[in-house]
């Protein structure tokens, strides 16, 4: 498989920056060294490493400059992921205890900080101003796009806008400077990392609505938590949204949606699932996530064909097929 | 009073710093500018700000330059607030309701975070790298702070010096910095940031101390709460660590302190505060506090007798003799 190619030819680079990762959230402190490395030690795709990685590579490719750029984007996204499970009593993350059921919300709070503010150390060891302003700006967007999810829970009114804003905030941003940064600190030209922004924003676009679609069709097993926790929380993705714009099947949706929003998701939510998958929203949720695939790879025509590149095409087509 | 006329003579600069803050935190998003400017507008003495105005007198004094320093500390300070209300379950600060009270926890969960990241977009605008670096560094430990904050809760095995590291990181560390940064960005000389870090360092400790003891001897009216929150919340403060250090008490006080803890603070603390007002334990502490604010004043002395040196004595005695 092409992925596990690219990462393959990538190990060592990927490697010391998993290296780098660890020292970072070092510290004296035994409990916040033992929070931060559980959620490093959790795993995860290093999506955000790996795209300033392939984007750096458009520049003076020099990992030991990138790592301030890969190590900071993928503490915040951690750090995120602390703040979130706080917020949606997640007692599991990728099948470990997160850390507010390990330890508790308290302690999961100020985890988060820490760890955030050990993102920003690291970031400080390069000089350039425009990159520090790129990423405290998204960082603003992505807390903004926190608090939208909280205010939009349950909104049946919410419109496909609505939707799309948020998850631009919550996903595409991060994934977008993932590259814009990678670019910006190898000194590609504007031209360049402006491009591969406008890749990251359409890749992560599309991989949070793979996401979000993912929560209804597939099984226990394959996403490691039982499907539907989006609705449980109240998260109206776009299926949903799709689904409440069909008359046919709107009043039985409506009132399934509110029966799960007043016990507070704590129910079977397998008809809402049922109706969800019947019909063809699913399928109209992923042909916007190909179209935003297709816009991501027409970002890099202009940019010089190397490996970098194919690379990047590649991942793009995987986020877009992704079934797990 | 003299604390009163240094505001009036910085009256311009303050109030000027102050529609930067409230510009700072302006969002379109509507919940989110009112959570953050609730916080603003309950006021504050702005503490952080006044030290950086100061401490930029040593160098080129610019304002407009200066607010990038001086908004973000009050910024950060702020933040700190909202994520302490949350783990203080705390309904009321400064006699208005918390964020967290009037909105929920995780509305006040991600509004700290906002703010968190504006004061980082402000501060982007000076390009000076040391500043970052001295401002993400003094964050680190500002959350290490806050985490053993909780580790220590009701723990009468901690040493002076736990309490000490953990105030310095809590309170004195924020206003050594700003006193520091203030000097760093007016580009004042190296030993004259190092020596206002000093400054500042010492004040801030005396600062809490002085905080700390007033919790123990205030009146509800003086402090607009309850005397005896800090041991309510299991914060085990220096006139106690005295007390408990003294034989002819310690039995009583361990079994009183127990007594709160089981119940999680939900009880009457008289008697546990008149254990602590009786013998000399809140005149150590006072005395603590004295020695701080002298060392405060020594690291002033290598400094140009100006304006400037003369506000951050006044202050400085201000705070070391401040009962309410």
């Amino acid at each position: 498989m092409k992925l596990m190619d690219i990462y393959a030819r990538m190990k060592k680079d990927i490697a010391y920056v998993e290296r780098e990762l660890e020292g970072s959230v070092y510290t004296e402190h035994a409990m916040l060294k033992e929070t931060s490395l559980h959620l490093l030690k959790a795993g995860g795709k290093r999506i955000r490493p790996v795209f300033v990685l392939l984007s750096s590579q458009f520049g003076r490719y020099d990992v030991q400059r990138i790592k301030h750029i890969a190590v900071p984007l993928e503490l915040i996204h951690m750090a995120t992921l602390v703040h979130d499970d706080v917020i949606d009593d997640a007692d599991t993350r990728r099948g470990q205890l997160t850390v507010r059921s390990k330890w508790d919300n308290r302690i999961a709070m100020y985890t988060g900080d820490y760890i955030f503010a050990k993102a920003l150390t690291v970031a400080t060891e390069l000089s350039n101003p425009r990159i520090h302003q790129i990423l405290s700006s998204a960082i603003v967007e992505l807390t903004i796009g926190e608090i939208e999810q909280i205010r939009y829970f349950f909104r049946t009114d919410q419109t496909l806008r609505h939707y799309l804003l948020r998850i631009k905030r919550k996903t595409a941003l991060l994934i977008a400077i993932s590259c814009q940064l990678g670019a910006v600190a190898s000194e590609a030209d504007e031209d360049v990392s402006e491009k591969l922004y406008q890749f990251g924003y359409n890749v992560g676009m599309a991989f949070q609505i793979r996401d979000d679609i993912l929560d209804l069709t597939g099984t226990e097993k394959e996403l490691g938590k039982p499907p539907g926790s989006d609705i449980r929380q109240g998260n109206i993705t776009l299926p949903v949204l799709y689904a409440l714009a069909d008359p046919s099947i709107r009043g039985e949706l409506l009132a399934e949606i509110e029966r799960i929003r007043l016990v507070d998701g704590q129910t079977d939510v397998t008809p809402f699932l049922r109706m969800i998958r019947s019909g063809t929203y699913v399928q109209q949720a992923d042909q916007l996530s190909s179209r935003y695939i297709d816009r991501a790879i027409e970002a890099l025509s202009g940019l010089p064909s190397n490996r970098a590149k194919r690379d990047l095409v590649d991942i793009a087509h995987f986020i877009g097929d992704r079934s797990y």
